[in-house]
């Protein structure tokens, strides 16, 4: 079965005509340059050292996994030849600053690499994947010493790096961190402490690794509140190795090319970053980022399935479908026609939903008015949970949906469509659980501000949907019912405590769903004169037949709970 | 992590209070003597098989697999015996008759059976697993010599059976099969063909295996009309070995205990089964058997995936419940709860529907009245889709989000609930795929005869209901609509052949919900007076609140596809 292969001429065409990507960053001044032109060829760049690099390495990648042997981790073959060459070429570097060895172009560029590269191999791009947080933390938060040390080679990718946040008994719960750190004279930190689902931590894609470590200092409060973000890396600067020893490597129920590592701390050297007890302070710079990737990789995992079973349904022929005389291809049937045509509708209406999000982080960052940063900086806080929890969701049920597609044959491996189904599911969990998201968007920035920034938010998107056309009297219905039922939740709340808890994955896939519906308006709006009109209006059917109507179910739902009266949901 | 132990209480409880099984049974001449007690004991008895011997070989099992060297199968380590000591202790001669060396008990235990097997090991209970629709296939259709010779080491599962269906170009539609029989002169015929897909076709758990297989003989017309069946041992009866060669076994999702074969006969020796191109139909007698079997695997493998992540649940601490003042044991927390109850809400009604089936199973085959066979066989083609396609989709995902509940333990191995999502996964394709179910329950067994049998079938779940009670006015409500919808559909037909095509996943979705919601109602009316009465409210109020509501939603997909109005799906 043929690799997955980045198709550029559709996100080009979603991120330059339909969100106008080119003209809205021209007026940041970093991007004055950056033309539709140049972003149309970086696009296409990328896809073809995706297409032709990474790629060709995911099933072999799937196979052979990583292996761990007396505290070295060796990936599959071809990954390191594969990693060298990516960040030789200034692939990590095309959104970091110029001032730091960065190409300085748009994060949503960047956004898109990235969504082409997990499609292509999941396992092999968690390397560089976390390059960006490490990055932007660092160049927030960073001394200059640390910066002038670190910052150059993190930007380049020339070093990877890791996130050190879980332990055994601290998940969800960061606030349970036991890890130490103790000041030494000479302004470092010694940090003794072991950490768990450490993706990256050993490997041999980089000649060293510099982990970001979250520790307790030893007057530290208890909590989320008493953790201090450290730096260590694996080879200090004067080339002795750091204690910092992989003690295994998870088997997994997949992403077999990333490897997954307990990591002990044995008295390992470290630096602060940014201010003690602030640990998790500096970390939120990057997890607006992080998240909008996470769900990037979700729609990548989904146009990589989706790929694979269209390629199949038109090439399978079994049984005659409804009014045709021979067989037909199994694409014709309509089980099988529901099922590409619905992935096709989350696929595209979330690039456009993630790439606006994109657009809206570089405005956040770049734009010369401080109102307009303010406002991005919403968009991305409301939506980024969104992408998360809903497009990684769909990755893995909509992927196990493209492999009933193969009927028996999707079940076996040669295929690599079950691969996808296994991959995907990781990112449901990881970067935050979509439970932690539903909470997060419900309890801490929908109800934590009295519902404004959400009812502003779609009223500013109602703006310009026309209540005549039946697509946008619809998406204007559902923010309609949000706002509402979004007050109704405002005002019963206080009283009690748990209710937004028992509604929170309603609420989030019910803004979900308003805000794929709000995306497909756009994409009708530009596409009605495209040279495929099929292309955008079978998805745009399937949208409407088969995923709007869970919008209504579920702010049912929530209406059942929010007036208390069960007995009436049994009826 | 622990194995999964089978909890005969609970199924006792709907089987024997729920359903009254011992009481309509007991009403058929051969179960005269099968008291609720027997019942019982059978059950415990079973369990603790179940639990002792099949449990432990799980998890080994999946990490090791099977192994194919040089046309030889070798399974895990550990099954042989497990299988010796299954069949040596007249398991799966349960329900077999006396006259065949069987137990003479009713099919329902044999059911409970299988669903404890499922969820202790569904690679292990594979090859068992077929043997009862070979035992029924032989019994019904084969000549004497046939049956003297094959069905009493069938029954007694001294030797295993196959199925061999499928072929490469031949999977849902059977009409492409391409084996071809030549008739010998002694009566019996040359097979020569490839199957792929065979489960067990070749191994080392018996001493002989006994193959059945669809084939073509020279004059055959061709499609599905043109089948005939044929009984094909590995060692013929002078012990000589049959040309059946296994070429290799697929690399799978999952399932690993399990060999999938692709079988090469090489001008094999075998012996027609009923008459000639007659051979789906001498196989259609284990069809709905065998389809209940792959729904109650959906229930075993939803219930082993629930029993890991109660406990899990019930030990872990993250973070505080909404009012809690100390960190909470995550099943406090609001999602986690959810997840919990609602798998709890699917299998418990799925039992009672299943349990149901198999019971109707039984009085189809021997109850003295014709009407009540009758009666039974409707409700058999009606519910035996529903309970495949809805529980093996609902183990599939249900399994997913039990691994949810662990966070990123639930990715790796060692805590084996990723295992049970991908062993659960190929049930929503085997035996026939969930759409094609689907299409089998709306458009062969409802429209085929303008409704009336679903209409009366529902008619009589009705009767007993009480439109005051909240829930079971629930249920009437929805049993209406459906009849009502299901009139409508007759009524479109005609004129639209694809329309039922297009709306039979969510037809068959509505059916399921509908029948869920009235298996809810029957564990309600007994558990009043239960000690533990949690142990049912908490899954009663998932339900009602979070699977229920579906309901209205698919009637909803139908209703817009009905009336063609595609524009008010949109609004």
């Amino acid at each position: 079965m043929n690799a997955y292969q980045p198709r550029t001429e559709d996100s080009a065409f979603l991120l330059l005509q339909v969100l106008d990507a080119s003209q809205q960053l021209q007026e940041l001044p970093p991007f004055a340059e950056v033309d539709a032109g140049l972003m149309q060829q970086v696009l296409e760049e990328a896809g073809k050292f995706v297409g032709d690099v990474v790629a060709p390495l995911n099933r072999s990648g799937d196979e052979t996994g990583c292996r761990f042997e007396a505290g070295r981790v060796t990936t599959p073959a071809g990954f390191r030849p594969a990693y060298q060459a990516f960040w030789q070429a200034g692939w990590p570097a095309l959104a970091c600053a110029p001032e730091d060895g960065g190409q300085g172009l748009p994060a949503v560029l960047q956004a898109v690499l990235y969504e082409m590269l997990s499609a292509a191999n999941h396992g092999w791009t968690m390397a560089p994947g976390l390059l960006h947080g490490a990055y932007e933390c660092l160049r927030h938060h960073g001394s200059d010493a640390l910066k002038q040390r670190y910052l150059p080679r993190i930007a380049s990718g020339e070093w990877l790096a890791t996130m050190c946040l879980t332990e055994a008994q601290a998940g969800s719960d960061l606030g349970l961190v036991r890890t130490r750190a103790v000041a030494q004279a000479d302004g470092s930190f010694r940090l003794s402490g072991t950490k768990i689902f450490i993706s990256g931590g050993e490997h041999d894609l980089s000649d060293n690794i510099v982990h970001l470590v979250l520790a307790r200092l030893p007057d530290a409060p208890a909590g989320p509140k008493g953790l201090s973000l450290f730096l260590a890396p694996k080879f200090l600067p004067e080339g002795r190795r750091n204690p910092i020893f992989c003690e295994r490597i998870e088997e997994k129920m997949g992403l077999h090319g990333s490897p997954t590592c307990v990591m002990r701390f044995d008295d390992a050297t470290g630096w602060l970053v940014g201010e003690p007890h602030r640990g998790l302070n500096a970390m939120f710079v990057m997890m607006n980022a992080a998240r909008l990737h996470v769900g990037l990789q979700g729609i990548g995992l989904l146009e990589a399935a989706w790929q694979k079973a269209q390629a199949y349904a038109q090439e399978r022929r079994q049984m005659r479908a409804p009014g045709a005389s021979s067989t037909s291809l199994i694409a014709e049937h309509p089980a099988i026609r529901r099922i590409l045509d619905t992935q096709r509708a989350w696929i595209d209406g979330g690039r456009v939903l993630a790439y606006r999000t994109a657009i809206e982080l570089d405005l956040a960052r770049h734009h010369p008015d401080a109102d307009r940063r303010e406002h991005a900086q919403r968009w991305c806080s409301l939506v980024t949970p969104v992408l998360k929890a809903a497009f990684t969701q769909q990755a893995f049920g909509g992927a196990s949906e493209c492999l009933q597609v193969f009927g028996g044959h999707g079940y076996v491996r040669e295929w690599g469509i079950e691969q996808i189904v296994r991959d995907a599911r990781v990112t449901m969990i990881y970067e935050g659980t979509n439970e932690i998201q539903a909470i997060d968007l419900l309890v801490r920035k929908v109800l934590a501000d009295g519902g404004a920034g959400l009812s502003a938010l779609l009223q500013e998107l109602a703006l310009g949907l026309d209540g005549q056309q039946a697509s946008q009297a619809g998406v204007l219905r559902r923010f309609d019912a949000l706002r509402t039922q979004t007050a109704a939740l405002v005002q019963a709340s206080p009283a009690r405590a748990d209710l937004p808890y028992w509604v929170a994955d309603d609420f989030l896939r019910a803004l979900a769903l308003a805000l794929l519906g709000w995306a497909w308006t756009q994409i009708e709006c530009r596409s009605a004169g495209q040279a495929r009109p099929a292309r955008w209006s079978g998805p745009a059917r399937a949208l409407a037949l088969w995923v709007l109507p869970e919008f209504d179910m579920r702010l049912g739902i929530i209406q059942t709970q929010l007036t208390g009266n069960e007995r009436s949901a049994r009826a």
